[in-house]
C-alpha cells in the first residue's frame, strides 16, 4: 500500500500559488488510516510519552486515535477563540498569515513528555508556535508527528523538537 | 466511572448566557477516552455501517477513532471555506448565529450507510444541516452520536436520524 495514492493535490487552495495537500481521500479508507496509525506508533516507540497535542483542527482526527493506542491522554491546541475558558495564547506566521494558537491554562503540562500531531508541516509555525506553548507550560515536546511534510519549505528547521513525517513533497 | 466527573461547564462562552460544557478534561483521561469509544461502539453495533462523519472540528476528535475500531474509513463535514477542491455546501442556523456546512463533492456517499459524530447536541441545527448534505448525497444516516446532549433544547426533534448521547445536561 503506497499513502501517496491517498492524497489528492488541489491548486491554489486556500489561497493562490500553494498546491494544497488534501487527505481527505486517506481518511476514507480504513486500510490508509490504520497504516498512518501504525506507522506513527513505530516512529514514537522510543519515547515515554504522557500526553498528545493535537493541532486544530485536523491535527484532531489522528490526536485522539494515536493517544487511545497508546493509552494515554490528549488536548487540543486550537486556534484564536475556539477553546473556553482561561486559555494561554501565543501568535504565529503561516505560510499565509498570521494566526494565534492556545491551549488551557488549567492543563497540567508540567514535567509532562509530550507528543505534537498535525497532519501536515509546511513552514513549521504552527507546529513552533505549539512547541512554545508546550514549553511556556514547563512541558516537553519529545517529538512531533505529521502524515506530509513539504520538505522544500524548511519547516524541520524551526522546530526544536524532532519531526517524523510520513509522506514528502518537493512542492 | 462517571463521565460527567470529566466535564467542565464554563459560564458565557462563546458568548454571554450560554453555559459551555466542554471536554477537554475528558479528553487527557485516557480512561474516559475509552469508555466514550466503547459506549459509542455499543450503541452502534445494531447498524450496519460504512462510513463515520466527523463534525468540523471536535467530531474529528471521535470520528477517526471510531471508524478505526469499527474497520471503516471516515470524512470531515466541515465549515465554509475549509474543505479544499470542490463542495456541497448547506447553510444552518445554530445556538448563536447562522453557518455553513460543505462536505467533499468527489466523496462518493450513494447508497452509504453513514454515523455523524459531533462531541455535544444542542438545538440540533449542525446535526440536521450534516444530515441534509449527507441526503442531498444520496447517502443515509443511520444514526447520530454525541458525548452531550442539552435535552431542554430539544435537538432531537430537529433530527431525522435517531441520536445517541452519553451525558444529559437540562441547562
Amino acid at each position: 500500500m503506497n499513502l501517496y495514492d491517498y492524497i489528492e493535490e488541489i491548486p491554489d487552495f486556500p489561497v493562490k500559488g500553494i498546491l494544497f495537500k488534501d487527505i481527505s481521500l486517506l481518511l476514507t479508507k480504513n486500510e490508509a488510516v490504520n497504516k498512518v496509525k501504525t506507522d506513527f506508533l513505530k516512529l514514537i516507540k522510543p519515547y515515554q510519552v504522557d500526553l498528545i497535542g493535537g493541532l486544530d483542527a485536523r491535527g484532531f482526527l489522528f490526536s485522539t486515535l494515536i493517544a487511545d493506542a497508546l493509552g494515554v491522554g490528549s488536548f487540543m491546541i486550537r486556534k484564536e477563540g475556539k477553546l473556553p475558558g482561561g486559555v494561554i495564547s501565543k501568535e504565529y506566521e503561516l505560510e499565509y498569515g498570521v494566526s494565534k494558537l492556545s491551549v488551557k491554562k488549567n492543563l497540567d503540562l508540567k514535567n509532562k513528555n509530550i507528543i505534537l500531531i498535525d497532519d501536515l508541516l509546511a513552514t513549521g509555525g504552527t507546529l513552533r508556535c505549539a512547541e512554545d506553548l508546550i514549553s511556556f507550560s514547563k512541558g516537553t515536546v519529545v517529538s512531533s508527528l505529521v502524515v506530509i511534510e513539504l520538505v522544500a519549505l524548511s519547516g524541520k528547521d524551526k522546530l526544536n523538537s524532532t519531526v517524523h513525517s510520513l509522506l514528502k513533497y518537493d512542492t
